[in-house]
């Protein structure tokens, strides 16, 4: 099989922060809270879980020590609470997330009502949410009757979203009407070269390999893009996940990797699939 | 012939104001002078050109006397040539003409790249433009390309467009890209009333008529949205230019007129067309 790899892809910046700061903190200290997954990615969370990480749900569930803040940010109110009981606190918020949130309690205090666009159960998007005194969420055209027609909006949309989502929900406020409308690009540009660099390859390939955590946001981003533009996409988390049985007929593959998987994740899986042919009896 | 009126048409606020100051001046000074025609009517400008009205094409037209700013406004640079010359100044720029004026050179002190949607050469987006150091004025799809795709968008309307072209217009701005977008909207809310009075109004009848001066952009605008809903839709000046052949198997019809069209206009027309039968044997 022969194998090509998506020119951008695999770790970003503010992934790759959130982790050297949790093994720094590891190897004082041997042991870091984490308010939720440190990233969207089991095999890393398992790797550092082993080290002395441990994910909790809730700062009730933190008894003592530190806690890491991960690059998905969290809301002001929280970071108050983690204070409050004395915890230290490690802020690994990648700084394109501080700036959405910093955005958006301007956005705030100039009068607008902030929309902000994305998964409303995404942890960057509550954080976010959490930063002002209200927000309004808007992940599909379903949720726009949410929005006044005659408002002043201030509109920002999650990182990792795609150009092309923002740019249609955006349009589909203007069409819905507004009194005054400010929309800042929030999208983190590195996410969209991956997107454009993945959308390229998929182009080209039989068969297109997404790898990332399942609730990756920009994984999945990454993997619905490849849909529309492959329909043999397939987003795995690993290479164990691989199933030969999908190369029937296929002579060249794309591999693309969302921004918290890491090296060795992607490195296994181009390896492995180099060496792979398709087994001619399910051909 | 059954006519139904548009429930709003007819001369607006500004206009009548502009209409009002002329007579005013005439019936004091005897003259005034006015920088281009004062309204988008020939039959309002023949009949104030009659009480001592002087239209001319520059400041260096006016020898002397009164010079009343239209309702479309004039740039600040024509105004300062206009007092540099010693002439006293009557200004009837409509007050939402004012505002888009007013908003434009702030959305340039905030940084913005002024963005003018509408028609280059209307004498309103004319002055607009001559408020700000720079602007840019798109008028379809085709001048997006004068935009940067990572800039800071300061998007304004020329006010007697519609909603349509205005969401038209925003949808492909933001298809391109940008940085940050503050967009207003400065749509006049009248003019987009009597847009959907219009429309109503000419999906009930066989035939529409929209009564206002050729270069009035209110009128062209409702006979161009009249057109997409209704065919059968004229746009006339005034009962001269009407042609009954034009009735040939018709029962209803419809009339509507711009912001500067008089109520003298649309009662002679209405009244006429009331009496009207299509001619048998044109049918």
């Amino acid at each position: 099989m022969k194998v090509f790899v998506a020119e951008k892809c695999g770790l970003c910046a503010g992934v790759k922060n959130a982790m050297r700061l949790a093994e720094e903190v590891l190897q004082k200290e041997g042991e870091v809270f984490s308010l939720g997954p440190i990233i969207h990615n089991n095999d890393v969370v398992n790797r550092l879980s082993a080290m002395g990480l441990h994910t909790v749900d809730g700062i009730e569930d933190i008894p003592r020590g530190t806690v890491l803040i991960r690059s998905h940010g969290a809301a002001p109110a929280q970071i108050e609470k983690l204070k409050g009981k004395g915890l230290k606190i490690i802020d690994a918020t990648c700084v394109l997330v501080k700036r959405v949130q910093k955005i958006a309690t301007e956005l705030e205090a100039e009068g607008y009502t902030v929309v902000v666009m994305g998964n409303k159960e995404h942890p960057e998007v509550r954080a976010v949410v959490g930063c002002v005194n209200h927000a309004t969420v808007v992940a599909d055209e379903s949720d726009l009757e949410k929005l006044p027609v005659d408002g002043s909006l201030g509109v920002i949309c999650q990182t990792t979203q795609s150009p092309e989502y923002f740019a249609r929900m955006l349009s589909a406020v203007c069409r819905r009407g507004f009194s005054r409308l400010k929309a800042i690009n929030t999208l983190c540009k590195e996410a969209v070269k991956r997107q454009q660099s993945a959308v390229e390859l998929c182009k080209k390939v039989d068969i297109m390999f997404v790898l990332g955590g399942l609730d990756s946001a920009n994984t999945r981003k990454l993997a619905e893009l490849c849909q529309q533009h492959n329909s043999q996409t397939y987003h795995l988390q690993n290479w164990n996940e691989f199933d030969k049985s999908k190369l029937a007929g296929k002579k060249t593959a794309g591999v693309t990797a969302g921004a918290s998987t890491p090296e060795w994740i992607i490195s296994e899986f181009v390896e492995k699939l180099g060496v792979s042919e398709p087994d001619v009896d399910l051909c």
